[in-house]
């Protein structure tokens, strides 16, 4: 039987995010979280009293994180899937976190029938990977994973009219697309600042890059030193243990 | 006195490269070489058989470094400097390798007037460092390491018309102007296709970037593991000293 406090359907899971009792829905057949969603809430910044948006946000788990690694006022996830949308509000209600998180439910290549233009200080994006064209979408896939719905140009479109102007853009990817990336940032007016390439082990290549735009800042990219997750197999470095556990 | 196997003049200098008893004449007044031109020299890649031409050359340690790493059959460097191309002349002399190496002197801005279209199989660069219009030439400076004469546009022009193909542009560059490079390259149907990022220390930001980039080539980037110079002050890593040092 479900409880008032655990608002959890048929097929769906709870994770503790081990930071301020927070927790979050998934549904393993669609909606889940990554690592990547986790480092991007982490490299995300978001001052007091400003409005930050997650564009594909799925189950809202970078809103969610950032609640508590962030002052910001207002934090809105938007998905144009329905069920995601659903997810991430009865999480926002679990967490009691309805004042200052909502979800929006809004196909982003129309995101201006929704917001107006500059309304927010920061948008955050953890899209589909896979470019589209790029074969067939295999069966089961999520859709979540795939880009038909959401590409790269899509997401700096939208960001681009969501910021304001000196407004950033975070975004996590795939360190192959960073030539596209870029690309379609300078196309939208928004101009790469911060780099930084994750990788599992030092001496790999990198398995995801995250990146910070400024909407209409200068052309200067600050690299970062490189974030490494762990140190020997089953061993997270220390910053890899300060991103995924609270520090008591 | 000066005999006749070390043409040298008053205030240059002879360096030997620890490599094939490789040496090379440097004019520390004007042009010297750095970290940077050896580490492209070593990330460039040229198979036998195939010309290869070094942009902004000055006093060739690239090609000269190039023809002991590689095996390829022609290396050509161009200057805009006479005397860039004087200094080199006279080392690909002093090397006795008449046969393979030659300094060219022409304005990459003209390169047109000099090669022809798809001449190349791979071409190399070290270009200056500060954009154009970052400021005053500062007296003194050396007009190789500013980018009046040799911008990355103009480098990624002159790229595009002499390489054949699938010919490779091996660039080393300043992190900050990546998305700069990346731009200019698509600008000039030069598909980037390899970033290395390279480190003092493994734990600071990137001190500079190797990057490929494949004449009409496909987008897909792949990003290598970081090349970390330092394993502590004063030590130099397993790959540094490959770099650096032959190995007998």
């Amino acid at each position: 039987m479900m409880s008032k406090d655990e608002p959890i359907r048929p097929g769906e899971r709870i994770d503790d995010l081990q930071r301020g009792g927070l927790r979050i829905l998934s549904d393993p057949a669609g909606f889940c979280f990554g690592v990547d969603a986790v480092l991007l809430a982490h490299f995300a910044r978001a001052r007091r009293n400003e409005r930050v948006l997650d564009l594909c946000t799925g189950n809202g788990i970078v809103p969610i994180l950032m609640s508590n690694l962030t002052k910001a006022n207002e934090l809105v996830g938007v998905d144009m899937d329905a069920r995601a949308v659903d997810l991430f509000s009865r999480s926002v209600q679990m967490n009691g976190l309805d004042g200052r998180l909502r979800a929006v439910h809004a196909d982003i290549r129309e995101i201006r029938e929704h917001f107006g233009s500059g309304d927010f200080d920061a948008v955050t994006a953890n899209p589909p990977y896979h470019a589209d064209g790029s074969g067939p979408l295999p069966l089961g896939a999520q859709e979540a994973r795939f880009e038909r719905s959401c590409t790269i140009g899509d997401i700096c479109g939208a960001a681009s009219w969501l910021l304001k102007f000196g407004g950033r853009l975070f975004m996590v990817h795939k360190p192959h697309r960073l030539a596209d990336i870029f690309s379609a940032m300078r196309e939208h007016e928004i101009e790469p600042k911060t780099l930084r390439l994750v990788h599992s082990y030092v001496h790999k290549p990198p398995i995801l890059v995250l990146i910070e735009g400024i909407k209409r800042g200068a052309a200067f990219l600050n690299v970062m030193p490189p974030l490494v997750l762990y140190s020997q197999p089953g061993v997270y470095t220390d910053e890899a243990r300060r991103i995924y556990w609270e520090e008591n």
